[in-house]
Protein backbone atom coordinates (compact mmCIF):
# COMPACT_ATOMS: atom_id res chain seq x y z
CA UNK A 1 0.00 0.00 0.00
CA UNK A 2 2.26 2.70 -1.62
CA UNK A 3 2.58 6.07 -3.17
CA UNK A 4 5.81 6.58 -5.18
CA UNK A 5 9.15 5.83 -4.25
CA UNK A 6 7.94 4.04 -1.13
CA UNK A 7 6.78 7.41 0.28
CA UNK A 8 4.51 6.64 3.43
CA UNK A 9 0.69 7.16 3.56
CA UNK A 10 -0.31 9.40 6.52
CA UNK A 11 -3.94 9.98 6.43
CA UNK A 12 -5.44 12.71 9.43
CA UNK A 13 -9.39 12.96 9.89
CA UNK A 14 -10.78 15.24 12.39
CA UNK A 15 -14.28 15.69 13.65
CA UNK A 16 -16.14 17.95 15.82
CA UNK A 17 -17.99 15.31 17.54
CA UNK A 18 -17.46 14.85 21.31
CA UNK A 19 -16.63 11.33 21.76
CA UNK A 20 -14.39 8.91 23.76
CA UNK A 21 -10.58 7.85 22.50
CA UNK A 22 -11.77 4.52 23.18
CA UNK A 23 -15.37 4.52 21.24
CA UNK A 24 -12.98 6.76 18.70
CA UNK A 25 -10.47 3.83 18.31
CA UNK A 26 -13.23 1.51 17.86
CA UNK A 27 -14.80 2.89 14.96
CA UNK A 28 -11.66 3.87 13.27
CA UNK A 29 -10.08 0.46 13.42
CA UNK A 30 -13.98 -0.67 11.84
CA UNK A 31 -13.53 1.65 9.10
CA UNK A 32 -9.83 0.91 8.41
CA UNK A 33 -10.87 -2.50 7.76
CA UNK A 34 -14.34 -1.76 5.91
CA UNK A 35 -14.89 -2.95 2.50
CA UNK A 36 -12.58 -1.11 0.44
CA UNK A 37 -10.96 0.91 2.95
CA UNK A 38 -7.38 1.65 3.32
CA UNK A 39 -6.86 -2.31 4.67
CA UNK A 40 -8.78 -3.80 1.96
CA UNK A 41 -6.52 -1.69 -1.35
CA UNK A 42 -3.42 -3.13 -2.40
CA UNK A 43 -1.34 -1.44 -6.15
CA UNK A 44 0.96 -4.18 -5.24
CA UNK A 45 0.84 -6.08 -1.98
CA UNK A 46 3.99 -4.35 -1.01
CA UNK A 47 3.63 -2.94 2.69
CA UNK A 48 5.01 0.42 3.68
CA UNK A 49 6.73 0.25 6.65
CA UNK A 50 4.77 3.68 8.06
CA UNK A 51 1.40 3.85 7.31
CA UNK A 52 -0.94 5.94 9.50
CA UNK A 53 -4.17 6.70 9.86
CA UNK A 54 -5.39 9.35 12.44
CA UNK A 55 -8.50 10.48 13.98
CA UNK A 56 -8.86 13.87 16.22
CA UNK A 57 -12.20 14.68 17.81
CA UNK A 58 -12.25 17.90 19.87
CA UNK A 59 -15.76 17.79 21.12
CA UNK A 60 -16.53 21.60 19.17
CA UNK A 61 -19.81 20.00 18.15
CA UNK A 62 -22.98 21.23 20.02
CA UNK A 63 -24.30 17.13 19.13
CA UNK A 64 -24.48 14.97 21.99
CA UNK A 65 -21.72 13.04 23.41
CA UNK A 66 -21.22 10.12 21.04
CA UNK A 67 -21.51 6.80 22.73
CA UNK A 68 -21.82 2.77 21.78
CA UNK A 69 -25.51 2.93 22.55
CA UNK A 70 -26.53 6.91 22.02
CA UNK A 71 -28.45 7.88 18.33
CA UNK A 72 -25.89 9.08 16.45
CA UNK A 73 -23.30 5.66 16.22
CA UNK A 74 -24.55 4.72 13.56
CA UNK A 75 -24.61 7.49 11.25
CA UNK A 76 -21.43 8.67 12.30
CA UNK A 77 -19.58 4.74 12.17
CA UNK A 78 -21.25 5.11 8.63
CA UNK A 79 -19.82 8.28 7.62
CA UNK A 80 -16.54 7.75 8.89
CA UNK A 81 -16.28 4.29 6.81
CA UNK A 82 -17.18 6.36 3.85
CA UNK A 83 -14.54 9.19 4.87
CA UNK A 84 -11.58 5.81 4.86
CA UNK A 85 -13.25 4.37 1.58
CA UNK A 86 -13.16 7.64 -0.28
CA UNK A 87 -9.19 8.43 0.91
CA UNK A 88 -7.99 4.56 0.32
CA UNK A 89 -9.97 5.16 -3.41
CA UNK A 90 -8.16 8.19 -3.91
CA UNK A 91 -4.67 6.03 -2.58
CA UNK A 92 -5.61 3.59 -5.28
CA UNK A 93 -6.32 5.69 -8.13
CA UNK A 94 -2.95 7.75 -7.66
CA UNK A 95 -1.06 4.83 -7.68
CA UNK A 96 2.06 3.94 -9.59
CA UNK A 97 0.50 4.13 -13.39
CA UNK A 98 -2.67 2.94 -12.56
CA UNK A 99 -5.34 3.14 -15.45
CA UNK A 100 -8.06 1.19 -14.06
CA UNK A 101 -8.84 0.49 -10.33
CA UNK A 102 -9.64 -2.74 -9.68
CA UNK A 103 -12.92 -3.77 -7.62
CA UNK A 104 -12.88 -7.26 -6.37
CA UNK A 105 -15.61 -8.71 -4.90
CA UNK A 106 -16.06 -11.93 -3.05
CA UNK A 107 -19.42 -13.32 -2.27
CA UNK A 108 -20.60 -16.21 0.08
CA UNK A 109 -17.26 -17.60 0.66
CA UNK A 110 -17.15 -20.06 3.99
CA UNK A 111 -14.96 -16.88 6.03
CA UNK A 112 -14.63 -13.83 5.99
CA UNK A 113 -10.71 -14.32 6.65
CA UNK A 114 -11.20 -16.53 3.44
CA UNK A 115 -13.01 -14.00 1.50
CA UNK A 116 -10.31 -11.38 2.18
CA UNK A 117 -7.65 -13.72 1.29
CA UNK A 118 -9.31 -14.67 -1.93
CA UNK A 119 -9.82 -10.73 -2.99
CA UNK A 120 -6.30 -9.93 -2.46
CA UNK A 121 -5.47 -13.10 -4.21
CA UNK A 122 -7.04 -11.87 -7.32
CA UNK A 123 -6.05 -8.35 -6.62
CA UNK A 124 -2.15 -8.79 -6.34
CA UNK A 125 -2.44 -11.16 -9.43
CA UNK A 126 -0.10 -9.87 -11.89
CA UNK A 127 -1.87 -12.04 -14.41
CA UNK A 128 -5.59 -10.76 -13.47
CA UNK A 129 -3.66 -6.81 -13.31
CA UNK A 130 -2.04 -6.90 -16.64
CA UNK A 131 -5.30 -8.42 -18.31
CA UNK A 132 -7.22 -5.69 -17.12
CA UNK A 133 -4.50 -3.31 -18.62
CA UNK A 134 -4.96 -5.00 -21.46
CA UNK A 135 -8.97 -4.95 -21.30
CA UNK A 136 -8.61 -8.83 -21.82
CA UNK A 137 -11.62 -10.10 -20.17
CA UNK A 138 -9.52 -13.53 -19.47
CA UNK A 139 -11.38 -15.72 -16.65
CA UNK A 140 -9.09 -18.21 -16.36
CA UNK A 141 -7.27 -16.14 -14.67
CA UNK A 142 -9.29 -14.88 -12.08
CA UNK A 143 -10.01 -18.58 -11.55
CA UNK A 144 -6.08 -19.32 -11.50
CA UNK A 145 -6.07 -16.54 -9.05
CA UNK A 146 -8.77 -18.06 -7.00
CA UNK A 147 -7.32 -21.04 -6.69
CA UNK A 148 -4.40 -20.50 -5.48
CA UNK A 149 -5.02 -18.72 -2.63
CA UNK A 150 -5.94 -22.01 -0.93
CA UNK A 151 -9.41 -21.39 0.29
CA UNK A 152 -12.48 -23.55 0.39
CA UNK A 153 -13.60 -23.70 -2.82
CA UNK A 154 -16.11 -25.58 -5.64
CA UNK A 155 -15.31 -24.70 -8.68
CA UNK A 156 -18.78 -26.33 -9.83
CA UNK A 157 -20.48 -23.71 -7.95
CA UNK A 158 -18.68 -20.86 -8.52
CA UNK A 159 -19.64 -17.87 -10.80
CA UNK A 160 -17.20 -15.45 -11.82
CA UNK A 161 -18.63 -11.64 -13.53
CA UNK A 162 -16.65 -9.20 -14.88
CA UNK A 163 -18.78 -6.16 -14.82
CA UNK A 164 -22.72 -7.30 -15.02
CA UNK A 165 -21.79 -10.24 -17.49
CA UNK A 166 -20.92 -13.80 -16.05
CA UNK A 167 -17.97 -15.19 -17.77
CA UNK A 168 -17.38 -18.30 -16.05
CA UNK A 169 -20.61 -20.34 -14.10
CA UNK A 170 -20.90 -23.46 -12.42
CA UNK A 171 -17.79 -25.12 -13.27
CA UNK A 172 -17.83 -23.91 -17.63
CA UNK A 173 -17.03 -20.73 -19.07
CA UNK A 174 -20.32 -18.64 -19.84
CA UNK A 175 -21.30 -17.83 -23.33
CA UNK A 176 -20.59 -13.60 -23.57
CA UNK A 177 -19.76 -11.09 -25.94
CA UNK A 178 -16.09 -10.60 -25.56
CA UNK A 179 -16.04 -7.44 -27.62
CA UNK A 180 -18.48 -6.02 -25.32
CA UNK A 181 -16.94 -6.92 -21.81
CA UNK A 182 -13.80 -5.71 -23.59
CA UNK A 183 -15.03 -2.30 -23.73
CA UNK A 184 -16.55 -2.10 -19.94
CA UNK A 185 -12.90 -2.80 -19.03
CA UNK A 186 -11.90 -0.07 -20.91
CA UNK A 187 -13.34 2.45 -18.03
CA UNK A 188 -11.65 4.09 -14.73
CA UNK A 189 -12.90 1.28 -12.63
CA UNK A 190 -13.20 -2.66 -13.22
CA UNK A 191 -15.66 -5.03 -11.12
CA UNK A 192 -14.63 -8.30 -10.78
CA UNK A 193 -17.24 -10.62 -8.42
CA UNK A 194 -16.40 -14.07 -7.28
CA UNK A 195 -19.85 -16.02 -6.09
CA UNK A 196 -18.68 -18.89 -3.98
CA UNK A 197 -22.02 -20.33 -3.11
CA UNK A 198 -20.45 -21.88 -0.30
CA UNK A 199 -21.57 -19.30 2.74
CA UNK A 200 -22.26 -16.36 3.42
CA UNK A 201 -19.12 -14.06 3.82
CA UNK A 202 -17.46 -11.29 1.80
CA UNK A 203 -15.29 -9.14 1.08
CA UNK A 204 -14.08 -6.44 -1.63
CA UNK A 205 -10.96 -5.51 -1.96
CA UNK A 206 -9.67 -2.43 -4.39
CA UNK A 207 -6.79 -3.38 -6.88
CA UNK A 208 -5.38 -1.84 -9.95
CA UNK A 209 -4.10 -2.29 -13.04
CA UNK A 210 -0.06 -3.36 -13.84
CA UNK A 211 1.75 -1.30 -16.28
CA UNK A 212 4.66 -0.07 -18.10
CA UNK A 213 4.33 3.06 -16.37
CA UNK A 214 4.39 0.98 -13.15
CA UNK A 215 7.67 -0.11 -14.20
CA UNK A 216 9.16 2.89 -15.47
CA UNK A 217 8.19 4.58 -12.32
CA UNK A 218 9.54 1.85 -9.99
CA UNK A 219 12.46 0.73 -12.15
CA UNK A 220 14.24 3.86 -13.90
CA UNK A 221 15.29 5.84 -10.65
CA UNK A 222 18.35 5.25 -7.97
CA UNK A 223 18.10 5.89 -4.08
CA UNK B 1 5.07 -20.46 -12.39
CA UNK B 2 4.05 -19.83 -16.03
CA UNK B 3 5.40 -20.08 -19.41
CA UNK B 4 3.71 -17.40 -21.90
CA UNK B 5 0.04 -17.26 -22.63
CA UNK B 6 -0.67 -19.55 -19.43
CA UNK B 7 0.94 -22.76 -21.10
CA UNK B 8 1.32 -25.50 -18.54
CA UNK B 9 4.76 -27.00 -18.13
CA UNK B 10 4.95 -30.18 -18.24
CA UNK B 11 8.70 -31.58 -17.16
CA UNK B 12 9.63 -35.59 -18.12
CA UNK B 13 12.59 -37.05 -16.64
CA UNK B 14 13.68 -40.55 -17.79
CA UNK B 15 16.02 -43.00 -16.15
CA UNK B 16 17.63 -46.60 -17.29
CA UNK B 17 17.77 -47.14 -13.32
CA UNK B 18 16.30 -50.24 -11.73
CA UNK B 19 14.15 -48.62 -9.49
CA UNK B 20 10.99 -48.91 -7.39
CA UNK B 21 8.15 -46.65 -8.26
CA UNK B 22 7.87 -46.05 -4.48
CA UNK B 23 11.71 -44.73 -4.15
CA UNK B 24 11.55 -42.96 -7.44
CA UNK B 25 8.55 -41.11 -6.27
CA UNK B 26 9.96 -40.30 -2.89
CA UNK B 27 13.60 -39.15 -4.70
CA UNK B 28 11.42 -36.77 -7.31
CA UNK B 29 9.67 -35.32 -4.40
CA UNK B 30 12.68 -34.30 -2.53
CA UNK B 31 14.33 -33.12 -5.82
CA UNK B 32 11.29 -30.59 -6.75
CA UNK B 33 11.13 -29.03 -3.37
CA UNK B 34 14.97 -28.60 -3.71
CA UNK B 35 17.01 -25.60 -3.21
CA UNK B 36 16.00 -23.39 -6.54
CA UNK B 37 13.93 -26.65 -8.19
CA UNK B 38 10.87 -26.48 -9.63
CA UNK B 39 8.58 -25.55 -6.27
CA UNK B 40 10.69 -22.67 -5.77
CA UNK B 41 11.12 -20.73 -8.53
CA UNK B 42 8.59 -17.99 -9.52
CA UNK B 43 7.94 -15.71 -12.38
CA UNK B 44 5.29 -13.70 -10.72
CA UNK B 45 3.40 -16.04 -7.85
CA UNK B 46 0.72 -16.82 -10.27
CA UNK B 47 0.44 -20.56 -10.15
CA UNK B 48 -0.79 -22.77 -13.35
CA UNK B 49 -3.53 -25.50 -12.61
CA UNK B 50 -1.56 -28.24 -14.36
CA UNK B 51 2.61 -28.04 -13.57
CA UNK B 52 3.39 -31.31 -13.89
CA UNK B 53 6.82 -33.49 -13.23
CA UNK B 54 6.94 -36.93 -14.10
CA UNK B 55 9.91 -39.42 -14.08
CA UNK B 56 9.84 -42.75 -15.82
CA UNK B 57 12.46 -45.37 -15.00
CA UNK B 58 12.75 -48.38 -17.40
CA UNK B 59 15.41 -50.28 -14.92
CA UNK B 60 17.62 -51.22 -18.59
CA UNK B 61 20.88 -50.09 -16.88
CA UNK B 62 23.36 -52.56 -15.87
CA UNK B 63 23.83 -50.95 -12.50
CA UNK B 64 22.30 -52.96 -9.42
CA UNK B 65 18.95 -52.32 -8.24
CA UNK B 66 18.53 -48.94 -6.59
CA UNK B 67 17.50 -49.02 -2.96
CA UNK B 68 17.04 -46.12 -0.17
CA UNK B 69 19.86 -47.87 1.50
CA UNK B 70 21.80 -49.13 -1.54
CA UNK B 71 25.37 -47.63 -2.27
CA UNK B 72 24.11 -45.34 -5.17
CA UNK B 73 21.36 -44.08 -3.73
CA UNK B 74 22.79 -40.90 -2.44
CA UNK B 75 24.78 -40.16 -5.81
CA UNK B 76 21.51 -40.39 -7.64
CA UNK B 77 19.51 -38.35 -5.41
CA UNK B 78 22.02 -35.82 -6.59
CA UNK B 79 22.07 -35.73 -10.05
CA UNK B 80 18.06 -35.99 -10.03
CA UNK B 81 18.18 -32.91 -7.53
CA UNK B 82 20.33 -31.16 -10.02
CA UNK B 83 18.54 -31.95 -13.83
CA UNK B 84 15.17 -30.23 -11.37
CA UNK B 85 17.64 -27.25 -10.71
CA UNK B 86 18.18 -27.29 -14.10
CA UNK B 87 15.41 -27.00 -15.24
CA UNK B 88 13.88 -25.12 -13.26
CA UNK B 89 16.10 -22.48 -13.88
CA UNK B 90 15.59 -22.65 -17.23
CA UNK B 91 11.79 -22.10 -16.83
CA UNK B 92 12.94 -18.63 -14.83
CA UNK B 93 15.10 -17.60 -17.50
CA UNK B 94 12.46 -18.19 -19.80
CA UNK B 95 9.97 -16.57 -18.25
CA UNK B 96 7.85 -13.23 -19.96
CA UNK B 97 10.34 -10.00 -20.10
CA UNK B 98 12.94 -11.15 -18.18
CA UNK B 99 16.37 -9.89 -18.15
CA UNK B 100 17.77 -11.63 -14.49
CA UNK B 101 17.20 -14.39 -12.77
CA UNK B 102 17.16 -13.15 -8.55
CA UNK B 103 18.35 -15.58 -6.76
CA UNK B 104 17.18 -15.33 -3.04
CA UNK B 105 19.05 -16.60 -0.44
CA UNK B 106 17.47 -17.19 3.19
CA UNK B 107 20.17 -17.84 6.12
CA UNK B 108 19.59 -18.89 9.79
CA UNK B 109 15.71 -18.41 10.01
CA UNK B 110 14.09 -19.12 12.32
CA UNK B 111 12.26 -22.61 10.80
CA UNK B 112 12.39 -23.83 6.92
CA UNK B 113 9.01 -23.15 6.51
CA UNK B 114 9.04 -19.55 7.36
CA UNK B 115 12.69 -19.48 5.60
CA UNK B 116 10.75 -20.41 2.69
CA UNK B 117 7.81 -18.20 2.95
CA UNK B 118 10.78 -15.06 3.35
CA UNK B 119 12.30 -15.90 0.53
CA UNK B 120 9.46 -16.23 -1.79
CA UNK B 121 8.43 -12.73 -0.48
CA UNK B 122 11.15 -11.05 -1.44
CA UNK B 123 11.24 -12.99 -4.88
CA UNK B 124 7.58 -12.26 -5.66
CA UNK B 125 7.99 -8.40 -4.17
CA UNK B 126 6.95 -6.06 -7.48
CA UNK B 127 9.11 -3.18 -5.69
CA UNK B 128 12.51 -5.72 -5.41
CA UNK B 129 11.77 -7.43 -8.79
CA UNK B 130 11.94 -3.91 -10.86
CA UNK B 131 14.79 -2.86 -8.27
CA UNK B 132 16.72 -5.59 -10.11
CA UNK B 133 15.36 -4.53 -13.65
CA UNK B 134 16.51 -1.02 -12.82
CA UNK B 135 20.05 -2.23 -11.07
CA UNK B 136 19.12 -0.40 -8.20
CA UNK B 137 20.85 -1.50 -4.78
CA UNK B 138 17.66 -0.37 -3.17
CA UNK B 139 18.26 -2.72 0.55
CA UNK B 140 14.74 -0.98 1.88
CA UNK B 141 12.97 -2.90 -0.69
CA UNK B 142 14.52 -6.05 0.38
CA UNK B 143 14.16 -5.38 4.26
CA UNK B 144 10.63 -4.47 3.71
CA UNK B 145 9.45 -7.47 1.40
CA UNK B 146 11.25 -9.34 4.74
CA UNK B 147 9.06 -7.54 7.05
CA UNK B 148 5.59 -8.03 5.36
CA UNK B 149 6.27 -12.40 5.60
CA UNK B 150 5.09 -11.87 9.01
CA UNK B 151 8.01 -14.08 10.00
CA UNK B 152 9.91 -13.97 12.88
CA UNK B 153 12.73 -11.50 12.70
CA UNK B 154 14.84 -9.11 14.39
CA UNK B 155 16.35 -6.57 12.40
CA UNK B 156 19.02 -5.63 14.90
CA UNK B 157 20.58 -9.29 13.86
CA UNK B 158 19.61 -9.35 9.96
CA UNK B 159 21.73 -8.62 7.66
CA UNK B 160 21.15 -8.05 3.84
CA UNK B 161 24.02 -8.69 0.96
CA UNK B 162 23.70 -7.99 -2.46
CA UNK B 163 25.73 -10.22 -4.75
CA UNK B 164 29.22 -10.31 -2.01
CA UNK B 165 28.57 -5.99 -0.38
CA UNK B 166 26.77 -6.38 2.60
CA UNK B 167 23.67 -3.09 2.20
CA UNK B 168 22.60 -3.42 5.13
CA UNK B 169 23.63 -4.77 8.55
CA UNK B 170 22.17 -5.51 12.18
CA UNK B 171 20.05 -2.49 11.64
CA UNK B 172 21.62 0.19 9.56
CA UNK B 173 22.50 0.79 6.13
CA UNK B 174 25.85 -0.52 5.53
CA UNK B 175 28.39 1.67 3.83
CA UNK B 176 28.73 0.69 -0.01
CA UNK B 177 29.75 1.54 -3.70
CA UNK B 178 26.53 1.90 -5.00
CA UNK B 179 27.91 2.52 -8.17
CA UNK B 180 29.81 -0.69 -7.64
CA UNK B 181 26.99 -2.76 -6.76
CA UNK B 182 24.54 -1.39 -9.19
CA UNK B 183 27.45 -2.75 -12.12
CA UNK B 184 27.06 -6.28 -10.10
CA UNK B 185 23.65 -5.71 -10.21
CA UNK B 186 23.63 -5.57 -14.54
CA UNK B 187 24.93 -9.57 -14.57
CA UNK B 188 21.81 -12.17 -16.09
CA UNK B 189 22.11 -13.48 -12.29
CA UNK B 190 21.50 -11.03 -9.23
CA UNK B 191 21.87 -12.75 -5.55
CA UNK B 192 19.86 -11.61 -2.90
CA UNK B 193 20.88 -12.79 0.75
CA UNK B 194 19.25 -12.36 3.97
CA UNK B 195 20.89 -13.26 7.19
CA UNK B 196 18.58 -13.24 10.09
CA UNK B 197 20.97 -14.70 12.55
CA UNK B 198 17.97 -16.69 14.32
CA UNK B 199 18.28 -20.43 13.92
CA UNK B 200 19.57 -22.56 11.45
CA UNK B 201 16.99 -22.85 8.57
CA UNK B 202 17.32 -21.63 5.14
CA UNK B 203 15.91 -21.73 1.64
CA UNK B 204 16.71 -20.44 -1.54
CA UNK B 205 14.08 -18.99 -4.03
CA UNK B 206 14.86 -18.16 -7.81
CA UNK B 207 13.12 -15.08 -9.10
CA UNK B 208 13.38 -12.58 -12.05
CA UNK B 209 13.18 -8.99 -12.31
CA UNK B 210 9.58 -7.24 -13.71
CA UNK B 211 9.84 -5.65 -16.87
CA UNK B 212 7.94 -3.79 -19.74
CA UNK B 213 8.03 -6.95 -21.95
CA UNK B 214 5.77 -8.78 -18.75
CA UNK B 215 3.43 -6.50 -19.14
CA UNK B 216 3.58 -6.14 -23.07
CA UNK B 217 3.17 -10.19 -23.10
CA UNK B 218 0.81 -10.63 -20.76
CA UNK B 219 -1.77 -7.60 -21.48
CA UNK B 220 -1.02 -7.40 -25.10
CA UNK B 221 -3.26 -10.36 -26.10
CA UNK B 222 -6.73 -11.33 -26.17
CA UNK B 223 -8.25 -14.67 -25.18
Amino acid sequence: MIAPNMATMLAFITTDADCSPALLRKLLKRAVNADGSFNRITVDSDTSTSDTVAIMANGASDAPKLTAAGKHHDAFAKALDEVCQDLAYQVISDGEGVNHVIRVVIRNAASDTEAVRLARSVADSPLVKTAVHGHDPNWGRIAMAVGKAGAKLDPQKMTIQIGKTSVYRHGQPAKFDAGRVSDTMNQPEVTITVDLDLGEAGATVLGCDLSRDYIRINADYTT
